[in-house]
């Protein structure tokens, strides 16, 4: 069947450290470099969240999905240290990591199939998408 | 079978308002907010064309599809009010219906199977997107 | 003196129509082109406001030009037909006046010399900016 | 399965003339206008690879993706002629033919599976796309 | 006296090569680096054209502006190699002497004191302004 | 006299966090707002360098310029937390700062008159710019 997707665009400005306590010091500078600096350095983040839509009844609220996004994500996420994210906490703050916990967050918030990607861009040319079960 | 895909961009500028007569005045404000105001508001829309494409005699004629959006979609749509649009005055100037009847005036103008997705950026953080069946 | 400057970007999307009472609709039509369709068009504009900064204790208080701008110009224009605005429907809306318009708009709500220049980027290949007097 | 992709953005500045030698002067010329120009023009080229990736040890190494893309595209091609380059001698520069160029390149340096897609952009309205078999 | 400018965007890709006959090959790879590469590069230039303009009868005349850009500055230069223009030939193509050329080209064309400057985005990375003597 | 300038633009991804012990906490967050945050956030800033340049003789080395702008500033604050600056550390980091910084900094390191202006690119939406005394 033929969709229409509907692609909305928010951002967050965060600090984040790429560093694993399963590493040593010297392996987490090998598989990081200057990524895994001890104070971190940070992004302005770009969350493109695509949704499927329809005509009339079958569109998407976006109000609503703005909503969930601002508050899930938005609010969680801007003006913070990612590392110190309780979901991030026992991970690497990867782009991968990041594209994926988003998804999971927003998955359940959305009726059943309505999302449909989430894409992150994480610098001018470094960008990440993920779209998980539906 | 692996396939090229060229997308091609092409823009128009055009007023609107969402609105639908099946609504009560307040009942369309809360559906559409601001973007219900009476005197309708406006746009800078980007189209994206992808086609499939191939080597040598495969190839897209871009001359020829650049010949076609212009007249089929730019000269329709451009510093024009979209509710006065005859294919839209009995339905709500949203952007997935605009994005389904670009995809609908272009497919029949191009060679069978040649269209592959229409894209529609609204605003900076809108974008909605359509393949119909083929 | 060497002065910091700051730019803030702000946003509305309206629609207009390039038109002149003081004009036949012949010598309109030649005038503005398509610009002067009879049901209007309309453009996300893109209002680039800069203003003089320092350090310390001279800084901008930018929270505070955010409310000004959001209040005086976003609020005012936003989602609304520009021919339709008070200030404008003595005079055609071309980016020209717009650009002016804002300026005297904001520098009285501004501290004395505070505002700097302002620019408006109606299209991708359109862009005015005017300073005034201080 | 779902995965995860990571865009990675390069670029290279190359001259090219679109020109076959199948064809005569006169049919170049109207199969491909002003491209045909005898000395050739140039473009900013903007290449996008697009890899899976995934957490933890399936993340893709993006300084080994780097260094495969700098060597063999960037190097290869950034402030060259592309209509002398040993692959591109017997056809004719077409983003299509470059696209596909690259995937080809591209595809036996990198792990089994690992390439998803690859972009050109050759100037502001123009995207090619390409995903051969993996 | 304030004045109001405004901005206008056009473009040309092109080829061109770093070099002088002045220097040897050695001293022109020195000068130049890969700039200089025997059969040339090129590029998607963007050249912006500022100009003063005004409210009422003083507002510029963009119809005519883009008339003589474009024949003057846009057909000279698109899908050609700079080092073959006739201006350009006794000089090196250099972003700095292409940016006074097309203000050297454009000045006589529009009435006293019209053109405001001249900007040349070569690479998204270097941009080039010059503004002569009106 | 007329002068050509030169932008380059160059960037680094940092961390930072609005707060000065000048202040009570609930003052600093009284004036920075979120920006205060305990543990940083982060940008992807944009520096823009403009430099006089020239024709012939007098062009601007861009190579030594580079070299420079990598050395003095993208090397020291790439992938660094700017609070932890030794030139920032008894000041707020603003972009007011930084820019003033990035000034006094390369000012030195470039021949007399050479540096034209520094812009930086803090978020989408803010940019400084700041021209010292020469």
């Amino acid at each position: 069947m033929s969709q229409i997707h509907v692609t909305r665009r928010y951002r967050f400005c965060a600090a984040h450290r790429l560093h694993t306590d399963q590493l040593s010091p010297e392996e987490n500078w090998t598989a990081f470099g200057k990524c895994n600096n001890p104070n971190g350095h940070g992004h302005n983040y770009v969350v493109l969240v695509t949704v499927t839509s329809g005509v009339g009844q079958d569109a998407c609220n976006l109000d609503r999905l703005d909503q969930v996004v601002c508050e899930k994500i938005v609010e969680r996420f801007d003006h913070q240290d990612l590392n110190g994210d309780p979901a991030l906490t026992a991970l690497t703050t990867t782009g991968e990591n990041i594209v994926k916990l988003i998804w999971e967050i927003l998955k359940p918030e959305l009726s059943q199939g309505r999302l449909h990607k989430v894409g992150v861009i994480e610098t001018r040319d470094n960008y990440f998408e993920y779209a998980g079960a539906n």
